[in-house]
């Protein structure tokens, strides 16, 4: 496996660091290729502005299509660039980060907006009254899987079927679905740790073992089987999911898991 | 009313500049004070870290801990308590931006981060084996209103029930319940345009009036009905929804607003 981690944590000591340097050691010690983009170790910009896009940045400024032209003739920045790079020669993409405010921390998110341009991560394939486009299962990312870590500070009960956050699932679909999907890969159900506030070594112990065990059996896990878009479950040209299709009582984001 | 904007684009003459514009005009004509923090702009950070806690910070970082201790001491950086600072004086709180990735572009969400520090946006009051602090509905900002205004380039059936992408409804569920009922304010329904990668100044006027008239009965408009932590709907110490409050069919994040 060729495996590229992506890492958002500001603390080299935090949890979130000590299960990125668990994946790293278990991954390369079973001969993985690994490689790691440890965003605030890089000190990974944020904000998608102008200056990602080089000569190909009009004024107003297009952030789709300026994206795109950068993406198509070279002039994305050296950080994205090699972003998209790890991106190609990864067969797998793990991202370990802690949950803050029910989404990823600001420079994750930073790096998917940056990373992912048209051209590249969306905007692929012909858009017209019968298509619209190569996603959700197709596009650049096809063939490879990606995994989420996430710690989370609260308790699971509060992410159940009736917790007051409301489903883990549900909270990550937007990650899995919209950002992961989207561009291809296949998600693997995520590796989700809670109650981190308070740890013992016991605990993180235990955790690390269970975190071993999702890295050393990624290749046969099945992934979340959610619906090609262009596999016939969708009307055109609205994306509607046909009726019927749906497990028994699905509803919101479940419908887009085949049941 | 005191209404603060906060607005995150780097193009000003983009379609979300535009209609942070029509907000500002429309309110200020109408009489309203108003302030806009504009992120770009403000060339805001997004990434939390050591720096923003001042001498609160601990070796190793304890995010959460170190962030209560530089609110309660008064050690947070100028940036983070400038912003707090609005928040306080506020009575209603509109956010402009385009979803990018199904969710807030990165420099919004590093100001949601970086703002919404431990004391001031949760850890909020007692949290023991019968109450698990005041929020959902309680807390600092409890008593003032909060708007989404956001511009999404796909077309609206994608995001209806059955579309592709989830309902818009569910997909900003993470926005609305989680980051500003959370800290207790009350959250209107959002103004979406969607299909914004082509419009005409027709469209453009069109889509302005419908603003203004959301702008110009923001007092009269009825928040969508979450359910409070602690009115009794969830159970202790589980914040499980209590067994049959649910409006029929509802499942998901949509068991938490009152049916």
């Amino acid at each position: 496996m060729k495996t590229l981690i992506v890492h958002a944590h500001p603390e080299p000591q935090s949890l979130s660091s000590s299960l990125k340097n668990v994946a790293v050691s278990t991954l390369t010690k079973a001969g993985h290729e690994v490689q790691v983009s440890d965003l605030y170790a890089m000190r990974w910009k944020s904000g998608v502005d102008a200056e990602d896009f080089g000569a190909a940045a009009t004024h107003p400024l297009d952030v789709v299509h300026d994206s795109g032209r950068a993406y198509e003739t070279g002039t994305l920045t050296a950080d994205i660039a090699a972003e998209q790079a790890k991106l190609l020669w990864a067969d797998t993409v793990i991202f370990q980060f802690p949950l803050w405010w029910y989404a990823m921390p600001a420079i994750l998110k930073g790096w998917v907006d940056r990373v992912f341009t048209y051209g590249f991560a969306y905007g692929v394939g012909e858009h017209n009254a019968t298509k619209y486009g190569e996603r959700f299962g197709e596009g650049t990312l096809a063939g490879k899987r990606a995994m989420l870590s996430v710690t989370i500070g609260g308790r699971e009960s509060h992410y159940t079927d009736r917790g007051i956050n409301g489903p883990i699932d549900d909270l990550l679909f937007p990650i899995h679905h919209g950002i992961l999907y989207h561009p291809g890969m296949d998600v693997l159900p995520p590796f989700v740790m809670y109650g981190t506030t308070r740890v013992s070594p016991e605990d993180f112990a235990d955790a690390a073992k269970l975190w071993e065990q999702r890295l050393l059996t990624l290749e046969e896990t099945d992934p979340i089987p959610f619906r090609q878009q262009n596999g016939g479950d969708y009307e055109l040209p609205s994306l509607r999911l046909r009726e019927g299709l749906e497990a028994r009582g699905s509803k919101g984001f479940g419908l887009h898991v085949r049941g």
